[in-house]
């Protein structure tokens, strides 16, 4: 599928700029007895909104101020399972912004194992409206950093 | 990302040998008043079970013959939200067939209006040891089909 | 826990005027190889919105009127599990309203075996100010039927 | 509902020997704008895990060693909504065992407020056969402690 998704995720945990920690859940596990792929997506979305609160931007805050931020694409690669009790850590990494979208490659590790990397492309909609909304500044010079 | 999935799912409904149809739960929308992301990930899962189950190849019977069908890469693009209450046409095609791997291409509608598209790429794997398999002859033929 | 669940779900079909299907997903098992707990509260929820529905009442028409209806109280009883693939007749039927709330019990069946009941208590909410609201004439005389 | 959940679970957090905290996610929430109600039982589950944990028998050591702790009943109650960003002080008590079931009370607040009270009732289960076992010593000295 040719596409939006450009960012390229590093394999290299050291490439990432931030780092969130997430527990699976019993919950996240199916019959194969492993974590179901859906199931990664909420972890992505915790670890990006744990990024934007490190940076200041709480996602409630920027929700508050009329801003949802949607995602638009996940392109997501599956190398190891992962397994009820594990400790997953993401690395996130900002990037390849537009006027409208920005991205966020993912490393998803457990210890010195790749589990698996993902790509999200997101755009900003006027919360009231569901208009596409022009990034505001402080994303946009996020992404950028 | 760069990747294996190959396939560009039309938004042409009649490129798809295979529809699919899914009513939206009001458990599947999130705080933003539209189907959450990562939800879309079960229709497609079940898309693809029922054109297993058409096409003689129950996934009950697969993998009571000892065989996962493992999902190791998700590409989806959102176009238009789903809300509660919608139906969702799901088209699906198999096709880009390796030894060990193949892929399908979805197309999410709400009566004319393109949703959503998405490639799934899948591997075979041992039930018992996790180990990779060869594709079932039956499962190659389809694809290719 | 004693509580305001009062109806007591009957483990006969007949007693049930209202009965909706559902098939399990792959993506409800767990590393237990059967259907989550949780996941079957999705499952009343889609069976109460097919009642609504059925007795002329959609929810999305119930919302649009400015009406939600809350889950005030859930209580569960799992006798047997269901696994991927099986199909889940669930009767429901309503009774004991107060002036704002009313009960649904189920009882879960997959052909003739008991695999859960349930009761669950609701209240009607303002969805502007979620403030509680006199049950709906139309919902008072349904569950009073 | 008359049944086996006979704990009730007090609103004085001080009554609960264990505490687990859990951040609410935005995939947790509805278009109701709070979390859904089957949101909160992997909530539930992920605290008696902790638990389990914290009492020396990691969930994971507990189900290699050929045991699951099965859920056979949920009583919950909903008193006030919770949201995305929130924080939820999750308490803990065992209590009310027979020769082959306990019993779990729970308290979830946020901050001082009281969201919403559970019982859970649970059976130990041979993982290889499905069936029933009398409940390990170390569990049955947890619940009675």
């Amino acid at each position: 599928m040719s596409g939006r998704a450009a960012l390229a995720p590093s394999h290299d945990a050291a490439w990432y700029p931030f780092s969130h920690r997430v527990g699976v859940r019993f919950a996240d596990t199916d019959a194969m007895g492993v974590v179901h792929h859906a199931r990664y997506l909420p972890y992505l979305e915790e670890t990006r909104i744990a990024l934007l609160g490190a940076a200041g931007h709480p996602y409630t805050v920027v929700r508050a101020n009329g801003v949802d931020i949607a995602v638009i694409e996940v392109a997501m690669r599956y190398l190891l399972p992962a397994r009820f009790g594990d400790t997953v850590d993401i690395g996130a990494r900002l990037g390849s912004t537009t006027r409208t979208t920005f991205q966020i490659a993912y490393l998803l590790r457990r210890a010195d194992e790749v589990l698996a990397t993902a790509v999200t492309v997101h755009a900003c909609l006027d919360n009231a409206s569901g208009r596409p909304l022009r990034l505001p500044a402080w994303l946009a010079d996020l992404a950028a950093a």
